[in-house]
């Protein structure tokens, strides 16, 4: 494997795993006042694309990539719709 | 260009453009604690490797949106760092 490509998979990997600690600590506290919507929003929107783009081209990397992105991203997403309207704990 | 080709262009957009409305909330309200260091500490590391990995194929928009990305998550890290020892205001 090439330097590269060792490189982007750590990208990768990195990049989609960053969001479970975000995950986690939204389930357990419910505090989203601090989360923008705005972002949460417009990232899944732009991640199902990725996911789209990758299954256009059969990149397997970068459909698995974004597929947990995506259900990490919608979580966040359902939290912040779900708590927001409530006082946090 | 191809379909799919401006899947990709309209993928990296928003994926990038999505952590804007963040800074602006982080910035304005100080808000921090629902936000896991956690995650901005590895996706900043793992945006920091999809540079290396665009500049190492020379994937100029890979470097493009991952530089933006970069600067934009750098920025949360150093507010959630700076604000979060501070209560909300």
């Amino acid at each position: 494997m090439q330097t590269s490509e060792l490189i982007g998979f750590g990208a990768a990997f990195l990049s989609t795993a960053s969001f479970v600690p975000q995950v986690w600590l939204t389930f357990r506290t419910r505090d989203v006042s601090g989360i923008s919507l705005g972002m949460y929003s417009v990232f899944t929107l732009g991640v199902a694309l990725w996911l789209v783009y990758g299954l256009s081209l059969a990149a397997w990397p970068v459909v698995a990539a974004n597929a947990i992105t995506l259900a990490l991203a919608v979580s966040i997403l359902v939290m912040k719709l779900r708590y927001g309207s409530r006082p946090a704990r």
